[in-house]
Formats: structure tokens, C-alpha cells, sequence
């Protein structure tokens, strides 16, 4: 069986590179296809809860578009797992944002979990959703290295800051694996592994976008559907 | 001081009637002023996730005219708090839906609080947000009365519907006041609570819409102003 | 409806001035009015249980003369709310102390607050409201300035130590809004709030005793009263 | 080392009797002394928290007397734990009431404790308790079998009711052990413990007032003293 | 790239069938192995703590014999997760049992979990796994159908019982989806499913032991490994 | 009635000595035995989940002779308690490990505890101890001084560690007791309470096997036996 993933980009910046796309799908079964849609309507990026709002609209007619070009599952490519809710209810088929995936992966490998995310407005967003699901016995800390989603592209800088404050969750905070709070983080966790490990911490650093994925495939192979009692479909009106 | 509160209707369906807005304001200083203003678009009311969705963007226009226009405060006039944090961050005046303050009232009367509300489809989002709030060891139940927003007009049919369900909360949930979750459940709550008086059972029964009012009301006297530390100014791009 | 709540001073040292009682009534309604008494058997100030304990009685006494003489609402002016359960046991009106009205206007504002009070004896027994109300997932921190109840007249030293306390509850804790937590410390809280501001952080800073009179005249006007199934009726025998 | 204990009944009722005494202290060491103190001022009973509030100071009279006496523990007989945090700031002898350590034993012996007290009044109070002392997660439910405390005499209705709302408690909240919930309920828990293990539940019941003084005299053998930090000595004004 | 993943029976009863392997490896890519071994010594079956504590041992042989023999991943095959911490220790290849992988795929589709599972004396250690991964917050529930591990081959029986205790779940809990909790329930969880489905509840049915497989595949894929942190190596003696 | 405590060596490296068997038993009743036995089939110490394994069944073993020989209660002494659960199921006496019976005493002297133990390895077995007993609202660090547990000879250097860590864990993270961590660190517990007053910190340092052997001659005592729903007897095959 042949898998299709809808891989929407839930912000209108120019963000989505070739480079990228590989990265996501790097661990993807090889007839897995990831196919990427970027919304219209909305920010440039995702950074605050203001952004949440104006980009989730267009979000959801993505999402609407991928199950009927028969899409087995839908990636909405932000780690706040904006309107991933409300996609849960409106398509039949399973939605993840960057959030849940990654912690998953995460806390079956590791009992504390440190998040690492782009800026400070994201933090009390990523909190939320952390007290939300009910992981805070399992999040010690959400921390931000202070770069703006548009400007990671620097990989050094990006990797210093992410080992910089790794490195603060792991001493300071307890953490023993890193997820890595943003979905623009791309091609970062392996080096970001490697330092902490030269340091003496062996722990896994989760990239989002590809637990995500990996995720869905596991989903879609196993023809798992969303809980209809925990998100019913948007009543006729 | 002379305070205008902005009282956004956040859905598009026939609901604002004059007796609903004497009702909200019922309690508020006589030289307080509600202003309403209903959203052009979104859906004709919130019942899930995907609702809040589509009716959140222009519940942001709304709540930056009403800034604009010289209000106080801003009453974002539904129990799921919609747009409610990306409100706090977008504008410099205080903003609340009708969850938090209801909560806030029964706290300070009850240990315990039953919330019952509209339809099945909104449980697990006022689950959502009694869980982001912290407040699981507080609300010992959401219950539903299992009839849609727009049929809430039959005062009878609902004040019987809620009785019964604010009895199963007190009997089977063990709870000590309840919190009317919808801010569509227009002048019931005294009698409902005049019959859980009349069973036995003497109790606050909180109608959320006029908790907020009143709630901003004080925040506006008081000048009070959210954190812009959980509420960062959206960040310019 | 003109108000009229019940101010108790639960100590028995000079602690009550005119300026004081302006200060907590700053921003009532004007024609509701504070009726202040204090109590005749206790300790001079509260700084632990055992204060607690000697004043308790007399502040219930108290409470009753307030219910006989007419008040709507009483307020137990003490952030550590000594003998609140108890009253609202005993009268038919709502009652307060200044630890949860602080913490319902906090949580309305922020997502994490921080506790800033008088001595180290005060914390273990804020800690005992915080956890008893189930507020633990919203206050990050106890913290103390190590400055006597009875020595708080030094507006500039106790704003100086609740600006260093409070620094180091938002960078150390956390924190995203400041609760003052005793009930004397007057007219402080504007300069720690503008003091944080000119440090970059724009975060309420709550007077407990207005919070407290203002939820009251919320109440009153709203004609609440406590859940009986909470705070049943003392027993005859 | 003989050790004293000061048993102090802090209700003013004519409760005690020799027979209490003696079940009391029925596993202490041959050598160990229970030195019996009773209240002067307070209430016949303690079934709330104004009772609690009107009990108090003379209950804190008696444990420095206490102290003074020689004593090497102090046990203040109320499962409700009145004035127990006062009294540990006040003396340097350990005190315990009832509640802290019924728990102890109960937790050592089951995971999931249900209370079963007099009447519906100590709920909240023991909830309160509870929560304090953070033991939702170990406590499934608190259940009254609505008798007054000076009504406890009837020994057959007494273990009739505890077996009743213990099989509930067992049946519907999932309890797997059961702590009496008053220290008045005397000569009952082996008879419950009986009736239970003959519907097939072989199960703990402990009796609040032995657990009690079993424990205290553990701490005054082993020298132990509360924590100075969290039981800070009453300051001197 | 080809995984190899161990798959442990650790239990001595003759549980194994080619059904059952074909079963638990459904889903698995085609060229991934799934790699059987049975202890040695032990238990027929694990019902309780001290099948467990009998079982471990062996159970860490297999799982050197499985590193040795260059497996990619191994799989404990028992939802109590015998010796899986211990195993994280001891190879440097990573490791779930049935219950951690059941629960993730459980949360990223519905909110509240309901775990059914064989006979009473296995609850409290599942419901110890739940406290111990700080899932509480998620799990509404752990039922059982009361059928010994080796009396689960009457699949219409067990089926019957286990669609009459998920109801309850769904019913009297709230549960959103169902956890299967014991890995020798085969070929039921899509009759489960099916007939809650018939009876209006759409929700996933989860089997623990293709939930782990499946897991396991992607953190061999990803090389995933276990925190170094919370799982260090044993140490040297 | 004279009692008998099993004292099960739960290691089988050469760490008995009779100054720890004095040590333990020093509070105990004159007429309560000690029987000492060690295991043979096992790890030197115990200071990881894999050590914990290989030890249990040899435990066990024990526990069975222990109630062959007419014991009354049974310690496992070790912190982590291993098999104490299994233990409870097979036996029917008491049992208990080091960690439980600390955290009792330590619980009814202080609100936050501190617990220091011996390897870092060991800091997430007792942190999953603390998350099964759901006592994370009551224990605020989990330390390590970084010592083998054979290398706990050197009483001054392991008082200095600990004094060290303990003012950490008070300074940092709100201690306000110590649980000393480890079953091993003998006749240190008065030198490091001694030190921490000499700093300025009066609070109960608790040495964990002198813990259990006192509550479990309480047990004994009381004829108190563990809940039979909580440990259901291991199932015959």
C-alpha cells in the first residue's frame, strides 16, 4: 500500500525549500509521498497565538483539499499544532501538527523532556499546549533560543543557540531528550545530538516535522482514524 | 469614570436580542455601556473546533475596532473563550470570553464546579480549556444538555434540561456550584437554581456572559492589563 | 443598590489608617461603602498559623456583627485568608480574604504567577492555600522580602524589596504577573509595576485587599452567595 | 525511654470514656503514657470549620501545657487535624492529628485510600485536607455515613453504615482501603474490617486515633521534630 | 534498509502461534523480520508483580541475545512493560513492551483513554504504569474482563466481554478510545471496534502488541535510541 | 508480644556489618529481632533498574522464608524498594522497602522534601518511585552526592557530600526535610542534621531503613496487613 501525505504549510513566507522537503521525508518508506501545499491566506510565519488565528482558516481548506485528492493522512507543518483540532473533526482521515508526534517519540525514550523553540511569544503557546495534553509530569521546561522562525536559516548560529540552550535544559531544568520547538528547524537535530553528546549527554534530539510524518505513516498503515467522540464532525447548520 | 465594554457576538446566526443584552448587563454600573458588534464572518454558532476556526479572524477585527472606537474591555460573547489569547496580544485593553470568568465566580463560592453546557460536540473543548487553565483539580464534570445553540429559544424545555443535568453534577459528580457553559443560556440561571434550592440543594448557578461584564468591568475601573509576558505584542514581520 | 461591605482587621495592632482605607476603596463604586472594625483578642499582626489560630474567633465575631448590622459582603483583611471557610459557614453573605480574589484577577491576566509576601513563616502557609485551592499548575513561586508585617511603613525600602523579589520570581520562576501577598502592603504596587516595566516587563502587579473589595462589590451586586453544599450551615447541637 | 503522649480532646462534649482510653492505646508499648487533656472553651464537637476555628486556641493552650508537662508527643484527636500547623509552630514536641497519619498507614498498605467520616458537613473539609497535603492522586473518594459525632454510640448502626458506604466507596470509587474519617469511631474498625472481608474485600480499616499515637510514638522514640523551615516558631512582636 | 526487531514472549506458557505473529506483524513493511524467542525461565503467564519479578531476569538474557544477533529494536511482548526500564539500560538498541506504545498512539487520537484488560490483579500495575509515565491526566480508566491470559482463545467470548467493559468505559468513564491491555489479545481489537462502531461509538481500538512493532520500526528507521540520561548504562562493579 | 523483622539483604556484596544491624534497630523495641539474611543469587549493590532485576527473584525468595520462619514484617533494605509489590502479593505479612516508610516520616514533619542518594544512576528509579506513589506535589528534588554505594565507607567524606547536596536541594529547590536516598549511608544521618543547624537549618534528616523497621514494628503491632485488592495473591497455574 502506498502511502500519500498532505504536507501543509500553514504560514504564506517563502520558507519551503527542496532541501527541506527531503529532510521531512527522509526516513519516509520509499513509496510514501509527501505532498506539499502552502496556505494563501494568513502570516508569513507562525509566532503567537495572533498568527494561530489569521493563518487556521486557509489551513483547514488545505486540509479539506488533501483528503479529497485522497490523501491517507494530513501534516499541518507547525510544532503550536494550529487548528489541528478542528481539522481532526472536519477530515476523515488522522492530522497531526509538530507538537504531539514529537513528544511521543520523545517521552518513549526519555522520562524528561525539554522543549527548544524559536522566540519568547511562542513559549506561553507551547505551555499551553503542554498543559493541554496533560504532559506537564513529562515537560521540564520550554525554553527559546531567541532567533525569529525567518531567520533560521543561519545553520551555525542556529545550532550554537539550540546547543546553548540544550545544554540549560539539561543542567538546569533536568531535561534528557531535546525536542526541537519549531518545524523550520531543518537539518539542525543531528548536529545539535552530536555536541551534547561530545558534552557528555548521550539524549535524543527530536526533529518535529519528521516524527510527525513517520507518525502519520504508522497511522495510515494501521487505517487509524480520530476518536468521534473526542472530535465529533462539525454539526450541519 | 464612565467604562464601554465591547460585546463582540462571535457567530453569524439571528441571536442578539435586546432582552439578551439587558440581560448581560443586568448587574453593571448604570454608566457602563455594552457595545455589541457581531462578526460578518464565520458560522452560525460554536459548536467545535472547526467554528472557532472560522469565526476567529474576524473576532480579531472586531475586538481591534472596539480598541479603536475607545472601548475598555472586550467581551468576546462565547463559553469557548475563541480567540480569546490571540485578543490579549493583539490589543492593549483587557479581553476575556465567558469561561475564565465564570470559573473565577464559582471559585470563589464552591470547591467544586459542574459545567454543563449546549451539545456533545463542545465537551472536550471546555475540557481543553479547563486542562490549559489548570483548573482539573476544581471542575469535577462538564456535562450537556443535548440541545443545539440555535434551539436554546425554549425556556422551558432548556431550564428542565439543565435541572436535570446540574442534579446528575451534584448526585454523580459531586458538584458544589455549576457554571452555565454557553452564553447563549440567556435568563435561566435563576430558575435553575431556584429549583436545585427547591430539591435540597442550595447553590450559585453562574450565567458566564454576565461574569464577564462584570469581571471587566472591574479590570477596566482597576486599569488592569494582561501580561505582556503570556501576551507578547504580535510580533511585526 | 448602594453596598456595604465589612472591612475586618483581623489583628489587633495599630495598623489602620485613613490612607489605607482611601487605598483599598480606590476604585469602588462611590456609593459603596467600607465599614472597617477590627478585632479586640488575637496577635498584633498575622505571620504564621498560630497567629492564625488566636485571631480566627475574633474575626468570626466580627463577621456575624457585619451580617446583623446590614453589610452585603465581608472582608477579612488578610492575604492569608485566616477564618474565610469558617465565616462562610456562619453568615449569609459572601466573604473573602485577600488570597483568592488576588489570585482570580492574576489568572485572568497572566498564565503564571509569581507570590511575593512579608516574611519566610508566610510562605508554608501560602503554599497551604495555593495547593488547597488546586492552584499549583498557575503559581510558580512563594517568595518572601523578609520584611515584618508591622514594619511595612518604609515605602521605599519595601518597594526596593519587592522590585528584587519580583525580578527574581519572573527570571528565576517564571513569573508573568506578581501577587502582593499580604494585605498591608499599601500603595506599593503601582511602583513595583512601574519599576518592572522600566526593566522590560510589562506584567500586572495586584493589590490583594482591592481585589478583594472589588470582587466583593461584584458579588454583592450580583446577589451571590456561597455554595451550602461547600460551606454548609454550622450544626446546631 | 518511657514515653508521654498528651492526648487532647479538643471538643468540649462529654465524649470521653475509659473504654475510648484504652482502644486508643491498646498497640502502645507497656511503658507508654497517654496523659489526657480536654478543652474548656470551643464547641461539644467539631463537625466543620467554624467549629474547627472556635476549638482552636484552646487546644493550642493545651499543648503547651503539653510541653510544659514533660510530654514527649502531642495528639490532638481530631481527624480534621484542628490547630495541628499551629501547634507545630508553637511546641518542640511532634503533633499529629488524625488525618496525616491515617494516611501514612493506608498508603503503606494499599494505593487507592477512601475516607468514610460522620457527616456531610466534614466533607469539604477533609477534601481541603486532602488537597493540602497533596494526596488527591492516593484518595478516591471521602464519604459520610450522615451521623452526627455525638450520636456515634450505637455500635451496631455505626459498623452498619461504614460497611454500607465502604462497600460503596470500594464498588464505585475504587477504594482498597479504608481510613474512618473521625477519631470518634471507636471499637469499630475491626468489626467493618470483618463484614467487608466476608463480601470478599480482605482489605485494611484503620482507625485514625491508634494510627495516631502508634506514630507519634515512633518520632518521640526516634527523636524526630518537625521541619523548622516548613513549622517556623511563632515570631516574637 | 531492513529492520530486524526481537520479539519476546517472556512468559513460559505455550502462547505462541504463527496466527499471532502474523497478527502483531501486520502492518510492519515487508522486508522488516520479526525475530521470536521465548524465556526459559519464568511464569506461564504474567498476571501480577510477581510474575514479573520472576519473568525479568530471562527476559534481559533475550535481550543481549537479541542485540548480539544484531536486531535493530526489541519488543517486550506483555502491556506491563516487564524489565523494559531495565532493558533500556542494559542494550544499546531501543525497547518498548505493549504499554507505552499503545498509549501514543491512543493520544494522538483522542483525549481520554480507557484501558481494558484481563483479570483484577494486573489493574493497580497498570494503573502504576499510568503514574509513573504521569498519563493520569489521559487514562480515564483500567477495566478488565476478568479471563485469565491463558483462557483468551475463545474469541467470541472474549470479544463479547470486551465490547460490554469498553462500553462501560465509554459510558460511565468517558472514555474516547480504547486500549487493549494485555498483548495476547489477538485478531479482536477491528470486532471491538466494528462493534462499537454498531452501537454509535466511533472510536480507535488500539492493540498494544502492533503498536510497539510499529514504534519500533520508526525508531529503528530514525536511530532513535534511549536517553543516556534517563537510562545509563549498568555500572561496572 | 515480642516481634521478628526480616531484614533481607537485598545485594550480595559483603555490605553487612553489626554496627548496621545496631544501627537500624537502635530505636526499635527491646523485644523486636532483627533477622538478618542475605541474598545470594544477585548484583554486588543495587544502583539501577537492571540490578533491581536481577535481584528480585532471590528476594522473593527470601520474603517466602521469612514468613516460613514466623517473621511478622518483612524489609527489603534497599531505597529503591525492589519487589516490595511482588513481595506484598506473596506473602502474607507486611513489607516494606526504604523509600515508602521515608517519605511517611518525612511527610508528617515537613511540606517539601528533598531525597539524596548515592549515583546518578539512580535518580530516575527513585523519581519513578515518586511518580507511582504520586507524591511529585510533596518531593521537591531527587540529589546525588555522586558515590558508589560501596564506597560509602568513608563516613566524613560522605557527610560532606551530603551536607553539600542537602543545602542545594534547600537553598535551590525549597527542601524543608532530607530523605537520605540509599539504605546504606549508616550512622551519617545525625552528622549532616547536626551540620544543616549548624548553618541555620533545623529540619529532620531521615535515614530510611531505621524508617521502615520502625513502621513496619508498627505494622506488626497492629496486625496490619496489606489491601488484597491492591495485592491481589499471585493467580495458581
Amino acid at each position: 500500500m502506498s502511502i500519500k501525505i498532505k504536507n501543509i504549510i500553514p504560514v504564506t513566507g517563502a520558507v519551503v525549500t527542496p532541501e527541506m522537503i527531503a529532510y521531512i521525508g527522509k526516513y519516509l518508506s520509499p513509496d510514501t509521498q509527501l505532498i506539499t501545499s502552502q496556505i494563501k491566506v494568513g502570516t508569513p510565519s507562525i509566532e503567537c497565538a495572533y498568527d494561530e488565528v489569521l493563518c487556521s482558516p486557509d489551513i483547514l481548506r488545505l486540509c479539506k483539499e488533501g483528503e479529497d485528492e485522497g490523501c491517507d493522512a494530513i501534516f499541518i507543518n507547525c510544532y503550536g499544532d494550529p487548528a489541528v483540532r478542528a481539522a481532526r473533526e472536519y477530515v476523515n482521515i488522522p492530522v497531526f501538527g509538530g507538537f504531539e508526534p514529537s513528544m511521543f517519540l520523545c517521552m518513549g525514550l526519555a522520562d524528561k523532556i525539554g522543549i527548544v523553540t524559536v522566540v519568547k511569544n511562542v513559549v506561553p503557546l507551547i505551555e499551553g499546549n503542554v498543559a493541554k495534553a496533560h504532559f506537564d509530569g513529562r515537560v521540564c521546561c520550554v525554553r527559546c533560543v531567541d532567533i525569529p522562525v525567518l531567520d533560521l536559516q543561519n545553520h551555525e548560529k542556529v545550532v550554537a543557540a539550540l546547543v546553548r540552550e540544550s545544554l540549560k535544559a539539561i543542567r538546569e531544568d533536568g531535561a534528557q531528550a531535546i525536542s526541537l520547538g519549531c518545524t523550520a528547524m531543518i537539518d539542525v537535530a543531528e548536529d545539535v545530538q552530536a555536541a551534547l553528546k561530545s558534552q557528555g549527554y548521550e539524549i535524543p534530539v527530536i526533529e518535529a516535522a519528521q516524527a510527525a510524518v513517520m507518525l502519520l505513516e504508522v497511522e495510515a498503515k494501521m487505517h487509524l482514524l480520530q476518536s468521534r467522540i473526542t472530535y465529533m464532525r462539525p454539526p450541519k447548520k
